[in-house]
């Protein structure tokens, strides 16, 4: 958790073929970053955060991301914000991995 | 400030001939994102945030990041925490532009 220098996130990618995979980055009270690795297939169902925004951004793949019911196609380098009480989710549809960040703002009580 | 969709964070860069240009993605009290755009030569000195923790990505060319004394070169991709009451700061030391996402938690007050 503690990262005094250059992160660079596909080496913290932690994968497995039972569900998507979670890494940490980093967490503090106010805030966690953290890595979704999906396999293909592989979906975070729609959920919210009550009092948390979400940010997403796709760091390596392509996906389709769900905000409030809508389908959003997006691909390396793509943001998306789900704001606290906005239901989303991840759904890895392609043929390869998808990496994706997902900050979190406060971060859950540990 | 409003993104129902997908964000290419490159549409969103200000750059500026005279100061790093800052803009905003999204912002609620718990969590800022935004980006400094910096043209060859420019920089953000050494500061650091009470309370707030910073994470920086870059977007798109390369920089010099300071952390607590320390230069680190990044390149698109990379991520750099600087947690709270850590000195950061960025300087565009290369010959193209360099455009970082900044995203600081909780937000400035307004």
């Amino acid at each position: 958790m503690n990262h005094p220098s250059i992160i660079r996130p596909g080496e913290h990618a932690a994968y497995s073929e039972q569900k998507m995979g979670k890494s940490t980055i980093f967490q503090s009270p106010r805030l966690l970053v953290g890595l979704n690795a999906f396999e293909p297939g592989q979906e975070h169902a729609l959920h919210a955060h009550a009092g948390q925004d979400k940010v997403y951004q796709v760091i390596e793949g392509e996906g389709v991301f769900l905000l409030e019911g809508r389908e959003l196609a997006m691909k390396a380098g793509d943001l998306l914000v789900a704001p606290e009480g906005i239901a989303h989710g991840v759904r890895n549809t392609g043929a390869h991995r998808l990496l994706v960040l997902a900050i979190l703002a406060p971060a859950p009580h540990q």
